[in-house]
């Protein structure tokens, strides 16, 4: 395993070592950060588009594309929220392995599963062609800069001397502090009691979503911080957004989160950021802000 | 002032944003760190060698060049150990007035000053030209990966965008518990103790060396954590490097340092790594290391 800072940091260390391996595209979802597809063009990488059905990202589609890499959300697919399906897994792993591409799975939310059995690592299926990257940013803070990478043998001289090279390794202060934290077993205890903490705050939200703003379609739910509120017919993105914003909530659309495709306008709602004491009036106020809307929406037909 | 994640860090955002300014060459010391010249080439800028004289690099040649940035080490030259005089400096500051090039003034050991007033930053002389660089990694540890740039005002916007884009801020946790250490005054306390301790080492190494090897000149010992020890005649550097190693101590020639030119065989002898109940025999046995040697050549002649 190799420690990054963060996984930003290891993305561009491993489009660095993919570029040089002679790799000129790698695939992206159709929905993700897109500060992460900016480190894949930085790093001279084309970008190429793979879209996201409901059993997650298209993969069979890989084998059509000159691709020698994709960056996937398997666990919990960012920000549409669904697990990558087990045939879609296959395929990824059968692509990589006829054509010698690198996946990339992106965990970056493992800790948080609810109401499923642990999916396993899309790298457990394929060693020698997928890279696990885990992140202490969703459990901890992403102010600590520190991930990790599970790297394949074949890959792990190029990785490490990729690192070395930029002189970018993390804090040693707090690789040894984590460390210690792991083994003390703080790291386990922490995650344990803050999933159930977040699996109430998901189940408070979506049930006054459901009750509401029944028009409005809750999705990706099952695993992480966040959720996908797909709008009521009519209402947009960017007035959703300022009538949260009038109410002192910041939720984000799911457009600025599209490389390609077109979706049904919908908000990002992460659940993990407001304060447990203002919790439960925060969401009385996104509920409000959307039903406002909604009753309004009529009137103007 | 921009925090980066040690010098290096610094170096490679420098490089980067003088690079897409149009800069092609970046002159060094002809000795430094072979790591910083490869973070250098490796941002895609070509080196130009600056020769040192007694005064310090030779910066009345940079117009000669076409270099579009010099990287000084000003307080104490890396590894030689001379300040840079103050001729060399103007001479540095009008090149870039009069060229529009950047010095980027690598203060690596500034805490650590013994025999002399403070030396003034170069980058007062010229704020609009010169990038001050600082860091923690002397005075605290290199582990903890934390430095600074003092930015001209025309280069901050792409330094600060750079650093966003390539993802790699510093651990938030650690910036913080820097600044309360700064702010609560352990900062100043910690230099102010150690400088005393690292003098007496430096004292106790220069006068054992000047007792029992007299034929080796000690040179650099104004400032920082590490001596030039020039060798006796007929002496080679791998030799001594590998008569101290049998002694059990790591010591390195001045050879691997030089990016070009030629100096006498000479050892660069840090002097505070030892622990301090070990460090009188460490002294000892380097001395006995050099003396052997300058015995015994004249009997191999």
């Amino acid at each position: 395993v190799v420690i990054c800072a963060g996984f930003s940091h290891g993305l561009a260390i491993l489009c660095e070592v993919l570029r040089q391996r002679g790799a000129a595209e790698l695939a992206v979802e159709e929905c993700g950060l897109a500060a992460h597809r900016d480190i894949v063009t930085g790093a001279g990488l084309r970008l190429v588009n793979l879209p996201v059905g409901d059993d997650g990202a298209q993969t069979a589609q890989l084998s059509g594309t000159s691709a020698g890499a994709a960056l996937l959300t398997p666990a919990h697919q960012f920000p549409l929220g669904m697990p990558l399906a087990a045939k879609r897994r296959a395929d990824a792993v059968a692509w990589a392995a006829a054509t010698g591409g690198t996946v990339i799975e992106d965990d970056y939310d493992g800790e948080y599963r609810y109401d499923r059995q642990p999916l396993g690592a899309m790298q457990s299926l394929a060693p020698e062609h997928v890279v696990y990257a885990g992140t202490a940013s969703k459990a901890l803070a992403p102010g600590l800069r520190l991930g990790w990478l599970a790297v394949p043998a074949s890959l792990m001289a190029e990785v490490v001397s990729t690192r070395t090279l930029t002189q970018r390794a993390p804090s040693t202060l707090d690789q040894l502090t984590l460390a210690e934290f792991i083994n003390a077993g703080g790291y386990d205890r922490h995650v344990r009691r803050s999933r159930i903490a977040y699996r109430r705050r998901r189940d408070l939200l979506a049930a006054a979503l459901r009750e509401q703003v029944p028009s409005a379609a809750v999705s990706g739910v099952a695993a992480g911080l966040h959720m996908v509120v797909t709008l009521p017919t009519g209402q947009q993105e960017t007035e959703a957004v300022a009538s949260a914003a009038r109410r002192g909530l910041a939720v984000q659309g799911l457009g600025p989160y599209s490389f390609q495709g077109s979706r049904p306008p919908a908000l990002v709602v992460g659940y993990g950021t407001p304060p447990q004491h203002a919790f439960t009036g925060a969401v009385a106020r996104l509920c409000a802000a959307l039903a406002d809307r909604e009753a309004t929406v009529p009137d103007q037909g």
